[in-house]
């Protein structure tokens, strides 16, 4: 194939504002309040009032609040009647997938201020619906119909990486016990508390050997970046943050189709398209934002993303080498696990967070002199991934 | 507000595949099998055997047939396995606003091929789970809870309109027997049989005062173009169609909000938009594809595109002039109305469409000589609105 993926007169793009509601159960607040919440934060650090275009990334507002047709109804709530918007979905990667849409906006020069936002409210309904509803991640009819649940196909999973690869269960407990400890001190994280060894070996089974600690909670919450062209990001931000590379692949969504089902193949595509645009490696990385779903989603994902060997994830982080001050800080503001997983907006949270780190605002939780980030969205058990690589100007 | 719209480095881009699979009820077909058919008829139609990126329009893939996360299921579907690929939803507007995406992704030098799909599969599940998942195109808040279905609003839209500008519900009739004219002889269309006055004047009330013969039918269907830049699109294809702009713009969802119910100011905005970016004005369009949902909706379109004054557009149709020998010719290959109308799929039929057009390949439906062509898709009731311009080169 032809691929000018370095398209000499692409515009460079940065982000020149973030915005993040707090993650929680906001039963007081309708999905187009959270979404405007995000956006207006975002505009305010970016110094703007109006924007060109808005994406957002959400997947499931039709089936859990009976509302489609997303983008025009938060454009039209946040006073920004008439701009362009649509809603952009790819599961539980909407919130990147909607970056990767407007990076293209930006960089073709279709736009110069655009809205890159993810939203999601899933604690209205009943668990049972939203179990149902998560399902749509996977393949409806050739996983969905034989009564697999998302959770129940990451459990296949992980049972089969303890198989191949020798690990206990309580291996996994670092990635669980690292992303509570980081959350301690986000403000906008959903939990507040550590955990320890114990009380992760103890956890209620969900869907063995998963258990609740394993897990990452459903959430409410909405977060959004505002990008523009760098040549002019300083007009707007005194730390516009390098949208070095933003990109997406996919992967066969039921997973008995894969050729290796312990090998995220979308991620590694993705991860290498990534690092081929922006010129750089793993180890060039100061921090990883990686999508903890589960925590075999983290091992998972290491491992795609070249952090690590294969079967090599847990192990990693058994080293003590994902922590602040480790190899590969992941999850550094509490990750999907002590954060929350509002599933479309997962993907800007992390997002937000690295572009935070990488302004130095991360707070308690700085990583020092953060120069390059990166964050990988996962949609479906590694079928739609977003990888993205921010850089400090 | 800057807006580089015309922003020099820009790449110009084309279309270099169409695929459409007939419009109506596929039993027999899932939603993937729908969504490969057009895909594979595009790349085979562009001699393509891979794609860079495919953006799937949909609106009602999770609430219709509890799948979510269509890009992924599609690509892998198709052979595609690996590539980039998300959902694109805008109500009734997702076909278009897909063009929108894939349009950036060339544009900008991130990809060469891209496919841009429409798809939706509706006749399923009984009529009263449709009519309430299209009620989400509406604002669900403010017009849906309070028992408003989507065709009511347009209802009591028809009848300002009439009150206003004097018309009788007859006067509507041209709309309709002019779309089922057309159909007769594409071989897509839902519907191959012409009405007559008596036939629109007699049809059954749906939601006074429309009536069955204003209204567009629900159905299944799937329609596909391919996208490259222009600079190499003739290696692909005898006729390339060069997008001279696709331009999108938003409204109120919820009609009550709006400035004037009766004027689609996202409608206008979007054209204005389309025309600013391609130098042209709708005296230059050889056809016009419009949205004809219902009868009242395509005056509104004539009107807000500026074809014809405001309180004209019936008028338009009344003297004879949206037939294909008229000065506007609309709903050359049936319509909304007789082709059918697939929600997220009917922005890529209307664009197939007016390609088809472009390229001389309409068959007993041909435009003499077109050079010049529009479509307007429309999601919810003008909220959100993509105007799209096609040029023969």
């Amino acid at each position: 194939m032809l691929c000018t993926f370095h398209y000499k007169n692409m515009r460079d793009v940065s982000i020149i504002g973030v915005g993040q509601t707090p993650v929680g159960e906001h039963w007081d607040k309708s999905l187009r309040e959270l979404g405007y919440d995000a956006l207006s934060a975002a505009m305010r650090d970016a110094k703007l009032e109006r924007i060109d275009s808005l994406y957002v990334g959400n997947m499931l507002s039709g089936e859990l609040t009976g509302q489609e047709h997303l983008g025009a109804i938060i454009a039209d709530f946040a006073g920004l009647r008439g701009i362009e918007a649509m809603k952009i979905e790819a599961a539980c990667g909407s919130g990147a997938a909607a970056l990767r849409v407007g990076l293209m906006a930006v960089a073709s020069g279709m736009a110069d201020f655009v809205a890159c936002m993810g939203v999601e409210k899933m604690t209205d309904p009943p668990p049972d619906v939203v179990t149902s509803a998560l399902a749509m991640a996977a393949d409806a009819e050739y996983e969905g119909l034989h009564g697999l649940t998302f959770v129940s196909i990451n459990a296949l999973l992980m049972r089969r990486y303890m198989h191949e690869h020798g690990y206990k269960k309580e291996d996994f407990a670092p990635f669980a016990i690292t992303a509570h400890e980081n959350a301690v001190h986000n403000p906008n994280a959903m939990f507040h508390m550590k955990i320890t060894p114990k009380q992760f070996a103890e956890a209620k089974p969900v869907a063995d050997p998963i258990n609740l600690l394993d897990s990452s909670p459903i959430a409410d919450g909405s977060a959004c970046v505002i990008l523009a062209p760098t040549s002019i990001a300083r007009e707007f931000s005194d730390n516009p943050i390098r949208v070095r590379a933003c990109a997406m692949a996919t992967d066969s969504v039921a997973v008995h189709s894969r050729r290796d089902p312990l090998y995220l193949e979308g991620a590694a595509i993705s991860a290498q398209k990534a690092y081929a645009a922006a010129g750089v490696g793993p180890a060039d990385m100061d921090l990883f934002e990686l999508h903890d779903a589960f925590t075999i989603m983290s091992a998972l994902s290491l491992e795609a993303a070249g952090f690590a060997p294969r079967g090599r994830g847990v192990g990693l982080a058994l080293d003590g080498e994902i922590g602040l001050k480790g190899r590969v800080p992941i999850t550094t503001m509490g990750g999907l696990k002590a954060r929350g997983h509002p599933v479309g907006a997962t993907g800007m949270y992390q997002i937000s967070e690295v572009a935070l780190q990488l302004r130095g605002e991360a707070g308690a939780n700085q990583i020092p002199n953060a120069r390059l980030g990166m964050a990988q969205n996962i949609g479906g058990s590694g079928a739609s991934v977003v990888t993205t690589i921010l850089e400090r100007m």
